[in-house]
C-alpha cells in the first residue's frame, strides 16, 4: 500500500511541515521504500518532484523540506509498489494535460482485472493507477470535448471513481490546480487548520511547529494524508465512498458514492 | 533570446560539466534570468526541474549540478522572456503525453502572428513555444493516431519547423526518450566526445574536466547547445534549416529543410 499527500489552501503555502512527516513513513518510521513523488501547483505551472527510491535518504526530498515552496494545491505519494516495477515512469503523481491545464493524480490501492481500452491519453508506465488516470482523463474528454466547470464533470467523476473502486481499493487525489477533488474508497483523512491556530506534533518526527507563528488570520488550509499526520489535533477520517472537493481550503461539495 | 541544450549518449551519462556551464548564461555571464529548466530521460520516466528565475543563484539548479543525474537524452533551456511572462507555466522544456511516451520540447527564437487552432494538445502557458509544441503534437497525432516509428513521421516533423520557421526563428529540441530531434533556424552547435577522450575546459566558467578519467572506450556523447560551451574542443556548426536526429549519441538521420 502506498500513502497519499493533499492540500488545499486560499494563501500559497508551504507543506514542509507534513512532507516532513510523510517523507518519514518512506523507509522509516513506514515501509514505503519505492518511490516517493509531490508535485506543487504555482499558477497553472506544476513543479513535480519525484524519485523510484525511499525518500528517508534521499537529497531531492531533503531539498523539498528545506526549501519551503508555497502553493494552494498540493499532491504527494509515497510508494510500496504492488502492480508495477520500480522505476521513475511508474512514480505518483502521474500528470497530462486537459483542457489547457496540468491535471495531477496519486492513488493508494490496487485495482484487480482493470483493463482499460487504450483510448487518447495512454499509460507511460505499467501501474493500475496510471492506467485508471488516463481512464478518467479520457471519459471526461469524450464526455466533455471542451473546458467546461468541475461542477458539470463531478457526477461522472465520482461515478468513474466508485466503478474503479470496485476492482479494489481507490483511494485518490486529483486536481487541476484549482480545486483538489478526493475519493475514499478505505482509507483517507482530513484537517483544517484557520484561527486560530495553534501548534502541531508531527506522529513520524520529533517535530513541532506553531501554526500561529506563521499564519495571517485569513488563512485556510486543510491537508489530507492516508492517516493522520499529527498526534496532538483532531483529524477527520472519511467513510469508505466518501468524496470531497476542496478549494481554497474549504471542502465546497461532498457526497457519498455507491 | 534563450539558450538550449541537449545530450544524447549510449550510456547513462551525467550532464554536471555541460549544465553548470549554461546555468552561468542565466543571469552571470548571459542574460537569461527568466527561468531555467532541464528534463533527464531516466528510462520512460522524465524528471524535470524548472524554475521562472535566474538559474544562477538558485538553489534547485545547485542541486542538480551537485547531484549528476545519469541519462542517455537531456533537454535543458534558459530562458529570457520575449513572449508570456516570467511564470513557471511559461518555462521550459514543456511536457506531454504522446503514444504512452513523454515527449519533451524546449525552444529559441520567436514566431510571429502564430495563432494555430486549438485542438487536442492546448497551451497551459502563453508563450509562443508551447503553441508550437502543441501545434506539432496535434499534427503528428492527427497523422498518426497509433504510434509509428520516428521515420515514418520525421518528414512531416522537419516540413512543420520549417514551416514554423517562415513565422520567425524556430532553433529546437525534441524527443520521447529514445531519439533527439535537433532543428536549426539560425544557430545551433554540436559535439560528439568519443575515445579517445580529452579535457574540456568550460567558457563560462573556470571549470574543467578529464572526460577520459569519466568514461569507458565504448561511451559516445553528443552535446547539443546554442552556443559551444567549451573553448578547447571543435564543435560544429548547424546551418540555418538543418536538422539532425540523434540517438544513442549518434547522428542518425540529417537533411536540409527548404
Amino acid at each position: 500500500m502506498c500513502e497519499l499527500l493533499g492540500m488545499s489552501a486560499n494563501v500559497p503555502t508551504d507543506i514542509v511541515f507534513s512532507f516532513t512527516g510523510l517523507m518519514r513513513r518512506g523507509g522509516d518510521t513506514g515501509p514505503h521504500r519505492d518511490g516517493w513523488g509531490i508535485g506543487f501547483y504555482e499558477g497553472r505551472g506544476l513543479r513535480l518532484f519525484q524519485e523510484p527510491r525511499a525518500s528517508s535518504g534521499s537529497e531531492v526530498a531533503q531539498l523539498v523540506q528545506r526549501y519551503p515552496i508555497k502553493s494552494e494545491v498540493v499532491i504527494g505519494h509515497i510508494r510500496q509498489a504492488n502492480v508495477g516495477k520500480v522505476c521513475l515512469a511508474n512514480t505518483h503523481p502521474f500528470v497530462r494535460e486537459l483542457w489547457g491545464r496540468n491535471w495531477c493524480f496519486a492513488h493508494n490501492g490496487q485495482l484487480a482485472g482493470f483493463a482499460p481500452t487504450p483510448s487518447f491519453y495512454r499509460p507511460i508506465g505499467d501501474t493500475d493507477s496510471e492506467a485508471a488516470f488516463c481512464a478518467l482523463l479520457n471519459g471526461l474528454r469524450r464526455d466533455f470535448p471542451e473546458p467546461v466547470a468541475v461542477e458539470l464533470f463531478l457526477p461522472g467523476l465520482v461515478a468513474a471513481c466508485a466503478a474503479y473502486r470496485k476492482h479494489g481499493v481507490f483511494n485518490c487525489l486529483l486536481s487541476n490546480g484549482d480545486w483538489l477533488f478526493s475519493f475514499c474508497s478505505t482509507k483517507l483523512a482530513h484537517i483544517t487548520r484557520r484561527a486560530p491556530f495553534g501548534p502541531a506534533q508531527l506522529k513520524d518526527a520529533d517535530v513541532r511547529v506553531d501554526f500561529q507563528a506563521e499564519t495571517t488570520p485569513n488563512d485556510v488550509v486543510t491537508v489530507l494524508a492516508t492517516e493522520p499526520l499529527t498526534d496532538n489535533e483532531c483529524w477527520n477520517l472519511y467513510r469508505p465512498g466518501e468524496w470531497r472537493l476542496w478549494r481554497g481550503g474549504e471542502c465546497v461539495a461532498q457526497g457519498m458514492s455507491d
